[in-house]
């Protein structure tokens, strides 16, 4: 069977390799890859900027759709032909997270799904709801339960609370279509005008433009009693200090994106004074995973594709990610 | 002015009389009352079932809403002319419930509404969403704010969840208002075909007729996994043992009405084999008043009125209550 | 390898047979167990009252510590030569309980620990904390979970805090001793007056003896400003409806001992009125055993053994339990 | 009566000043101040450092304890003779926290209480512990309320979880007394080994001196198992980035003291990554106090006091505050 490997850092250096074709133990489940998706992470992972120290060579991508092709012995939560995704730390099942947990990320701490077949233990996987095509179901593991978790998993937003929500990724997409389901009042922020004009058919109750009104905390301010409930921070060190200013006394932001770089300049103050909590989301367990389908399933939702790859043309997605002009999710077909 | 009062149990015994003008000392707020709802409650207190002990006369009804006519020194939440509800418990501003705040509730505890001038506590009164009228505004004290608190203070439902509703009542038929709105899966128990078909229209996703269907609890486990996750317990004694058995493990049944008839043979057995919680819910304080205003503004939801009575009628519409024909809320207009 | 079998329902059926000596495959773990503790439930268990359709013959108790024999391939969380103990539900590891967790409860479900080897998954087990002795630590896996669950799991309780615990039972004495090293006020209800003063040497900050002050409940309140904060219900439908009178407004009363007898009649009117919760507490996860065992190690504390039997006496050890004159808990030497 | 004012910035331009003794409106307590404590807070205010733009004269200070001395009408909470203390923020009575909250803050938004006489609406007193001296009073309603907030009301620190709480101010000491009360594991931090003594004797499990030993995150990991539960961060940016490393995967850090100087250098990444939660704590609510006194009378725990100064040497008391040498708090005896 083919798989990609990492031989050495930087995305050209990905090789499509002949590894020998698994076969399930007791307990493990042999999968066969659908379709899967891209996230920011793939591309730190490639590039070495990721974790420098990750021994290579090894599989990359967290976030993969497959079919049971075959079980081991004792395996009751799957059958042959089921539809499933692996959990994107395959073993953080349940409660808090932790270091062993976080020590099973795919296609960062143990080799991930860019292959044809794949060998899962059975606890690792989740069922897929019906209506999903393979290749929106593979924009799930990752980026699906990143936005579940942050919305509904720590201090759940309550209908009719405000969420800010920066930018218009995937966990940004997500986590609108969540809110507008929710019966939350959702703001956008982008820079883009055509992205929020999307957004704003999707559900969005207001849109930022935040390259042409930079003071953006004011204008949430303006449209809250007294600043936002919620804010889905995915700008990192760049609009963490200007979030703190949009929060409400009281409030939650959830820091996801980490990435943007520049110079982290975080006072401490306004934590204090805002009585604010900065909750820290890392992904979220295989619970978390199938509360999110059940919700996902009752009202049939779809997430947002922004363009399909050949899984061999894997280089090409990470190159078109880069240019960052998508809007939803980048995602490849087995 | 005039003012209902009770001399004596007994619907019959509702008077109308003439009070003296009240006037705002410090702190306190006039408002001229323009509608009321009624809740079952106030037919219990007219004729001295839900406390026998209360004393006489006394002035009924926990649900108004007005018009700030006069407001006393150091008044700075609300000004004259602004339209205006007050809360059922008085001093029940934020936090958990105690003796004192229980010990302020509008038309038992208290003299109620029931009048056309009343002064309030500025503390004890919530703005009224615009775009409500001030009827439909009358139903949301103790109907709406206890549907609220059951679905979203306690333990919040989250998206995907399932809740089944008890009856088509005023607190069930905001309970399916909210659960629709808040992405919940609702299943409604009603035994009456033409009011399940209307809970239909307003978003219930399933509904079960428990008169034909007396296995209620069958058919709510195999519309879920396990069980539903909330039951809106409104049936009291008659319905609770089977909610038991509806309810999923570690689900939470939030006990609301308690006024059903016949013998109460709860066992605490499955309480515990199921991990079950059961949560007595009694209205709720002015913050959830305000969540749940929030809310409703961002949707524009309707409150569901079944008809409307002149106020000096308030004993025609007792009466009507007594049939237990309506769907939604009775009202009293001023 | 000796075990004991219910061959048929009664403690005088309870056999001493020969099992084959059991060898651990992947993943699992063979035990040399070393003392185990009863439980009511255990009794009633063999007696048939606690599920008369069990598959029989079964192998009874859930409570076992021992020392790890041999392991399976791929284990890694245990090694030979490690002291452990096998959790109450084999599959509750972590998160909320539910019915395929509550399906592997040792014991009941499945066969117990009454026998001389065991195989278990490595997921079942914990980690004993050294300073204790092999009988102690079998004392912890359902009596001292439970009471750890019912404090600090669901609705933890603050210092300060009034628990009322009902009884001198395994639980109420963990509970007793948990609530001492917490920090929380604790009334210890008895109809026996020596082991009230015991229960007052162990730290109850209050007594009452049930039976020459039958109005408990007063004596509750008068003790505090509106009642108990948490009450550890452990007397069933004998005690529950005056449970419901001593907790204060908004209280938790954790529903443990269902097994009180006579006529349940519990009103739901008071649970709405208080607002109060009644949660089910069916022993608890891994997690919830290890956080327990933290707690223990830090102040040493050690749990109350009020008499051991050799384990082949398991049947005398039964029917001394039978007696109800224990204080603490009634243990197995191997 | 005589009061302190600071008529500009600096501790030198505080002056004592005659004022017209006040007398209680509807509502209203008059309470004769017998002692106060100072805060950080109460010199960076009096330097102008705290809040440039406050509205100047204004009377310093947070925390006193008084003795009421009449009462208007409709006074019910307290009576003449009671023993109180002020709460921090005289309007957060309960439930959360917002802006009109936070602004009625003493001795910064509004007037402190550096008086013979003041008055107080009646919700903003609290009762004291008769046990306590007046001085020891005097020291709660900022820092005492501070600590406990921070470990029991956010997410409560469970028994046996490991607290560690950096230096051996007012907070400090008071988070120390709490954590050995309930259960918890302190590692305590300080630069000082005779300060660190004597919280040994006080009961931390724990101590590092961070002087002796700058890697004390490697010292908390190699104390537990996966690094600290909760962080009692009062270092603020010096200590933070350091805090990210020490917490486990999952924990609390506790944001209060943001004052240390420096260059702020917090980046996302680890908040991200370890899934930690920042929770800024600005003091607390009445009910907050009212949890802690109810704790503190159980055990009768006395706050640590360094040292009283008359009143009237307020400055001394500052300047002694400057030089950083106490342990425990500086309180001021009227």
């Amino acid at each position: 069977m083919k798989a990609f490997e990492i031989e050495a850092f930087g995305i050209d250096n990905l090789k499509l390799v002949d590894r020998e074709m698994p076969s399930p133990g007791p307990g493990e489940v042999l999968v066969r890859l659908k379709a899967a998706s891209l996230n920011f992470r793939d591309l730190m992972v490639a590039e070495g900027t990721y974790n420098p120290r990750l021994k290579l060579p090894m599989v990359p991508l967290s976030d993969g759709v497959g079919i049971v092709e075959q079980i081991g012995s004792g395996v009751t939560r799957v059958k042959t032909g089921d539809r499933v995704a692996g959990i994107f730390m395959q073993r953080w099942i349940d409660g808090a997270p932790n270091r062993e947990k976080a020590g099973s990320a795919l296609g960062g701490a143990i080799d991930g799904v860019l292959r044809e077949y794949m060998i899962f233990q059975q606890d690792g996987l989740v069922a897929i709801p019906d209506y999903l095509t393979d290749v929106e179901a593979a924009t799930l593991p990752c980026t699906g339960v990143t936005a579940w978790h942050a919305l509904f998993e720590e201090r759940p937003a309550k209908p009719g609370e405000t969420v800010v929500i920066i930018g218009t990724g995937g966990v940004a997409i997500f986590a609108l279509q969540f809110a507008a389901f929710a019966g939350l009042r959702s703001i956008v922020l982008s820079s883009n005008n055509e992205k929020l004009e999307r957004t704003r058919q999707m559900g969005a109750t207001h849109t930022v433009n935040y390259r042409e009104n930079p003071d953006w905390d004011k204008t949430v301010r303006s449209l809250t009693e007294e600043g936002a409930d919620h804010i889905i921070e995915l700008g990192g060190a760049d609009t963490l200090p200007r979030s703190l200013k949009a929060i409400r006394m009281g409030g939650s932001i959830s820091v996801i994106g980490a990435l943007g770089g520049g110079d982290p300049n975080i006072s401490p103050v306004p934590i204090l004074m805002q009585t604010v909590r900065l909750q820290g989301i890392y992904v979220g367990s295989r619970t978390m995973f199938e509360n999110m389908n059940r919700a996902l399933g009752l009202r049939q939702l779809r997430p947002v594709v922004d363009r399909v790859f050949p899984w061999q043309n894997v280089q090409d997605a990470m190159r078109y990610m880069q240019e960052q002009k998508h809007f939803g999710k980048i995602c490849l077909q087995f």
